[in-house]
């Protein structure tokens, strides 16, 4: 199947574009605060109320007059009233948070006075202002608080309810059909044991899981056969979607047409890229949506979801990037790429160490299983020795 | 309320004797592999089966024995009858993927024969085993796929899935109990606009929602005002969950009752750490159940819960340790921290600058919904100037 595949565009070139080829939508969900942990904000939040909605003191105390008690000191202590209000010559006791009167201008702190009967001594004088948290001084009634296009983390959603906001408008999932292709693919469900010959349709489980968790809604769909009109129909019937992953059938063989089928529903951006595994990745857009033929081979095909598939994802739904997590690491073998592509070598990290995983097929399975990490060739490096310090990308 | 709180155990001493009090349950689920994504395998899995499970053709090609076609090329092509079987003199037609005939021992591409009628030249000769995938090639039956402990990632549970295998053990979600404790406090369904005084209580929504995202489940609590026995009763309560968040009552006022509870049911571990902000943090065993007492101030809290709430309630759960998100960037302006604290300064990350945030206090509400990062200051380090490099861990 995998014959000659001529063309060859970097993954910098083709990821610029098919980026370029993405317009993100704007559906929107109108959804509780407690349900937006990880979604995007599709409008920009302002402050609907000071925070602190009143004058609140900063500390365990007493709220004064602050001219009543000018000068007071150890020596020279000022004697004051304690009551529920304040006035000339009379204080009240305050606990940290509790609304400051507004008779009062200033809280002396607990620790610079001295309770005598209904009375305190006080030993230090305060500026007008002191230990007073002013209306706004956290959050000003209509500032903005989020911007639209902001991710909600736990913390942020915190600060929605301080607000007393209820829900917001977030942007919705995208949606991601998943189009198996394949003459021996069998569903998962149906059979465990595949028939030799016969392959489980992993792909699709794998590619929806991924999906799901950057945020995205995945839609299964049936195995295709390797037939033109039957992958034209699929790719067609799902372009409602917001971008459609096709697994399979991307190589030069006489029955690969996925690249073909994009091409006259659309227009094809790349077939063949400079990337190791994942060559015979094909690009395009189906009328409007977005697709990603990828290979077939699992660890093929994973490596082009990760490179393709998860910023385009995120750009057509407005998901923001997130860095990946990345460990520093010396390898323990070495690693050796072809030039012009840029190479996903599969490692074991283990602490400060990569192991170098020796069967890096794209169809072997296990090479998943075993690694952890990716290290990243890029197309103008010819490998890494044994011993070099690398950048080793977890497998999320 | 918060007066001297005179023990200050280093941040990393505190996290070393909370950690080493915490053992690991073992309840286990059974689960269908599909809800397996993040979850912990809670026992070694071995392969049911080889894979492949029959010789597999490497190649659109035709099997054959190797010896008939020993010494074949362009100048001296062999050849042979194409039919359903493998003979001597006969091969079959395969596609890659296809079972290879038990008779054949090798598989010639098709690129290597010309089709001629119902026989094909062949134009090179192959070494027997050459483009056959034998039996267990790729997973061995019984080898060990994944150890005890792992962390089930999607392409993981697609290489389970290839396996044939429907569900497997894995460590039940540890139960967090979160208990929020404040006379003022009052629960956010309650009333969205606070009276002056009062404070809406986020930090159990914002807890809650963290603890759901590192593998956990929540159990909200009641709000249990400042009293010393409601505050004994809400823990022994709780000791049946995995780990006990207590939030508030914390430091060393009058009404702080917190620590000595846990005390008196269990042991203080430590009260008061190197930590800014999050200083009067305790950490002790109520019982068996670990408990994180953290201030009630969010900004506080939060720092708390990342710095041991987190690894401990993975440890707590089995759930192995992930690196944080951390971005290389370039300080515009200096941030200071006090001697023998770990600081977490808050930054806005813009590229690959990071803006220090001035307002830093522990109850500043805002200071979390703008940063994104935080930069770790350790305690000998006494800050970092405008135009140092610095690691900034994203905020999750």
């Amino acid at each position: 199947m995998d014959r000659i595949l001529k063309e060859r565009t970097s993954v910098s070139k083709a990821k610029e574009l098919f980026l370029n080829e993405i317009r993100p939508f704007d559906r929107t969900d109108n959804i509780p605060i407690r349900e937006t942990a990880g979604r995007i904000l599709a409008s920009t939040i302002l402050a609907p109320r000071n925070v602190p909605h009143y004058r609140r003191s900063a500390m365990d105390g007493y709220a004064v007059r602050s001219a009543d008690i000018m000068g007071a000191s150890p020596t020279n202590p000022v004697m004051l009233q304690v009551s529920d209000d304040v006035d000339e010559g009379v204080c009240c006791h305050l606990s940290t948070g509790e609304q400051v009167p507004d008779e009062a201008d200033a809280v002396i702190m607990l620790e610079d006075t001295i309770m005598i009967g209904d009375m305190i001594e006080v030993r230090a004088q305060v500026h007008p202002g002191k230990n007073v948290g002013d209306v706004g001084e956290d959050v000003r009634k209509n500032e903005i608080i989020f911007n639209k296009g902001h991710l909600l983390r736990p913390c942020d959603i915190a600060v929605l309810a301080s607000l007393g906001i209820e829900d917001v408008k977030s942007y919705s999932r995208p949606i991601v059909a998943i189009i198996p292709t394949g003459n021996d693919l069998i569903p998962l469900e149906e059979n465990s044991i595949p028939a030799p010959g016969e392959t489980l349709d992993i792909n699709s489980l794998m590619i929806g899981m991924y999906v799901e968790k950057w945020g995205a809604e995945p839609r299964y769909c049936n195995i295709v056969p390797e037939d033109r009109n039957l992958i034209e129909k699929a790719i067609t019937e799902n372009q409602d979607a917001d971008f459609i992953v096709v697994s399979g059938g991307t190589s030069v063989g006489e029955r690969d047409f996925v690249p073909g089928v994009v091409e006259s529903l659309g227009k094809k951006l790349v077939h063949g890229v400079g990337l190791s595994p994942g060559k015979p990745t094909a690009l395009g857009i189906a009328g409007d949506t977005p697709v990603l033929c990828m290979p077939g081979y699992p660890a093929a095909g994973l490596v082009a979801l990760f490179a393709f598939g998860k910023p385009a994802i995120r750009k057509a739904g407005n998901i923001p990037d997130i860095p990946e997590i990345t460990v520093n690491a010396r390898l323990t073998g070495k690693i050796s790429s072809r030039e012009g592509y840029v190479s996903y070598a599969r490692v074991i990290l283990e602490g400060n160490s990569a192991r170098p995983l020796m069967t890096a097929g794209a169809g072997i399975l296990s090479s998943i299983a075993k690694s952890n990490g990716f290290v990243i060739i890029p197309e103008n490096v010819e490998g890494y020795e044994e011993g070099n310090e690398v950048d080793v990308v977890l497998i999320e």
